[in-house]
């Protein structure tokens, strides 16, 4: 007993500063109980207060984000033209200046109207969405980065051989039809979410990098893996795995697949949210010094949904943004995207926590 | 390479026209990057313009929705009067001239005060949803249907006996407290979600179908079945299934069926959500085949929720939906029903992808 | 034949008064089809009937509410000091005297900069949540009730050995910092959800709900734990469970448990969600002859969310919640909690069906 006590006294005593609390409220906005709502300038008053006990704008920002209007396991906001239009907005006013397709295509449904995808027997899609974010890209001065299609054989199958197959004429057919007239057209995603044991996935990389920079004058690639770590468990069973790689072999394998994609990917952005909360220091260096050996851009891929829920998937707590963004700067990283904002963070998402999200992200990052 | 770049360019020269996309954005809105929000003429003007690169209005409208206030796997959305007038009102305004409770209880929960199902242990319920689902049918001019009650002891024994022995009772007491109250009491659906190998199915269809006409004058009656298609798995495993009926085997035993019910069925609306998008004309065809060789009309269920996502159940992508619609069309369908319109259609449901869906089936069907 | 008209005619007859449904809507306010939805007095009107077919205020007042701020499994709303702010006026505005901190950490998440925890390596949060509810506490007049830390090991390993040696550090940190400040500090709340099997569960309410009373001068302590019914079942698997427990089980341990921690515990708050609706008068009865004959309050935890359906979890269909408190007033329970308003009650809740639960609730109560 008398251990614990001093225990708290000390700790109270030195750290007093360090945890005081700021006053929430002015006390001269005592109001009497069932006050009326509509009362907004006293809501704004105490606004104005920093209600933050943590360092302010100590994380890399979020300067790009995925679309994801392909569907693949997002429930779909049946946006139009004018939703689109106002969520690059939203975007820009924190700053993001990229915009990535997470991919043209899943299986029979597609994003754009593809000559060689229709005929294969993918649906004719109502909307062009390719062209519309292209046209929203440069009226906001944005880089669209054009996400490779996927068959969904890969998911099946474990192999890789479709997706090289089909995007040979994609990249192509996009190339032709949107890179040669909008300038805001600024590089490749090649979708594949690997890990370290994907078969053929370092041949898919290097086929898919070289053509998508050939055709495209060098155009930046950029890839999004996961790591393989303890939440990497699909569906709705344990969260953790028993498994889980370790920051060595994750160092060795990806060492060598940097070794071998490095001259036709220009960036990695891991997805940071299958490992835990004190584990990314760990794996941030290592990716950042292996992305350093290879001449790489390394970016995070901060992921604003939460893995930890029942319900999957819903915008994620802020804290545990801050904390990954906040290990990104620590690392050095050159840029932070996310997946994704249109669901997770706008102010207009289904979600409304994402709305309250944006807002949290503004305080931390002190943007008006 | 010579083969895939000819073939790129070939589609591009032949296909140009069809596939010019649209201008979504008037080059004269160019506006500073962090724009205001608030620009809403700058928001009008670009909705005026068309964004779609199909043909508009080629699909069977939905005239009809399910109403499923009994909460069976659908989470409530605590509507009161105000907002359940509300929403008649947005059915009323994109066509909808029949809706249909889809159940008037399920086990314990029911929609009206029912003597003999209190009497049968049934919970109170705080509102008679039955008449205000009548009176609102009656102000908006359409036609109500009346689903019969849902023990649940078939979901649990496969066996239909039970749904049978109540709802004699149940009908005879709805029809003389309501029935001949209101001229909006428009039929009768009878609820058992059956598909092919449901015990006892054409007996229960049969019994119930006479007694629903008998009672009633002879008031239309209809059924909507599941297709024993590719996702016709329930829970949060596989997606698909192995031995998905085949359109043969479908056509064979709904034959046999429709052959014993016809006489007291007048309507099948085959549920549209268990069989995949290019399959949609074969099974089409079928059902209208049938239906004409008995006589009866051709309705579809066109499900306007994803069955595609983690999530059980959101709105579904518009472009999932037209694409059903429009397969009815093809197939000379007589009328399109929806499960449903409050949760996933309805401009103030609790999911507001519902309201885009909402927006986007209007900029399609072109309704103002 | 016979008898089932005979049983209709009879009670249509007899119950005629009692089943009288209202006219929702005035004949006056018939409108034209498409009417226009900003004829907001028409709905004024309709909203003044009382549309329930029940007697209304018949159930026991909800006016505490637990504050699930540290999602362990209720997704996060990202809320800051405003949001917080209108949520107690909300709160207040119902009836709420009473908010009750569900945990005050849980894992490495953590609702205050507590040193003892971030010395064991828990995370530092962005808000001192703490100190933010019991400021609001003071500004709205209600008492706040302090949960205790939960480490996630008793949920991995069954053991409760780890939850009574961290708390025992919090407790008196949390005292120190908080209760000697704050007036509106009320109690605490022993936050390990046991059932009548959990080892150990009895020597740690004894130790804890001892150091809770010693610290702060005695005041008061209770628990919530979940009786061990048909639904208590976690997972998406079945919803029922075999071997429920029996009425006589749950009196006969729970009376061995209260005889043990009635010194130290003031108030039990069963959970009410486990147990089948028509078995509340017999759990309840028993609950509240437990607690009089060892001189506890009887609360009850009147879950605010759905158990019944996929999506886990979403707001409770208002009835479900009526016919908990109807059972609760019958049974003469002290008081009613819920888990929880903020996510499942609050007109500003992510989840749209809270905001019409909370209007159904008032139509019920006729709270103003």
């Amino acid at each position: 007993m008398t251990n614990r006590r001093d225990f708290i006294k000390k700790t109270l005593l030195t750290g007093a500063a360090a945890f005081a609390a700021p006053s929430f409220l002015h006390s001269e906005n005592e109001m009497p109980a069932i006050a009326s709502l509509a009362n907004e300038s006293n809501m704004k008053k105490e606004n104005d207060n920093n209600p933050l006990i943590i360092p302010k704008n100590n994380g890399l920002r979020i300067t790009g984000t995925f679309l994801d209007e392909i569907s693949h396991d997002i429930p779909h906001q049946n946006w139009g033209v004018k939703e689109w239009d106002r969520d690059f907005q939203y975007m820009k006013n924190i700053g993001i200046d990229t915009v990535i397709l997470i991919r043209s295509g899943y299986r029979k449904f597609i994003t754009y109207p593809s000559k060689y995808l229709l005929n294969k027997g993918c649906y004719m899609p109502s909307m062009d969405l390719v062209d519309l974010f292209l046209q929203l890209a440069e009226k906001y001065k944005m880089k669209f980065y054009f996400g490779l299609y996927d068959s969904g054989k890969y998911w099946d199958t474990g192999d890789l051989t479709w997706e090289i197959e089909d995007n040979k004429y994609v990249i192509d057919e996009v190339w032709e039809q949107y890179g040669t007239k909008y300038k805001s057209f600024g590089g490749w995603y090649i979708s594949g979410e690997i890990s370290r044991k994907t078969k053929g996935a370092i041949g898919a990389f290097q086929a898919l990098g070289k053509q998508c920079k050939d055709v495209s004058g060098g155009l930046p690639t950029f890839i999004s893996p996961w790591i393989d770590g303890k939440k990497a468990v699909m569906g709705t069973g344990n969260l953790t795995k028993e498994d889980a790689v370790s920051v060595q072999e994750h160092e060795r394998e990806w060492n060598e697949i940097f070794d071998a994609i490095h001259n036709v990917v220009d960036a990695c952005a891991f997805q940071d949210g299958h490992i835990d909360y004190d584990e990314l220091d760990a794996f941030f260096s290592v990716n950042k010094k292996l992305a350093d050996k290879y001449g790489m851009k390394c970016w995070t891929n901060a992921e604003s949904f939460d893995r930890d829920m029942p319900i999957r998937f819903l915008p994620i707590k802020f804290d545990k943004l801050r904390m990954k963004l906040e290990a990104a700067k620590r690392a050095g990283y050159d840029k932070a995207i996310t997946f994704e904002f249109s669901h997770f963070m706008s102010p207009q998402s289904a979600y409304l926590q994402a709305g309250h999200l944006y807002d949290r992200y503004k305080e931390y990052f002190d943007i008006k």
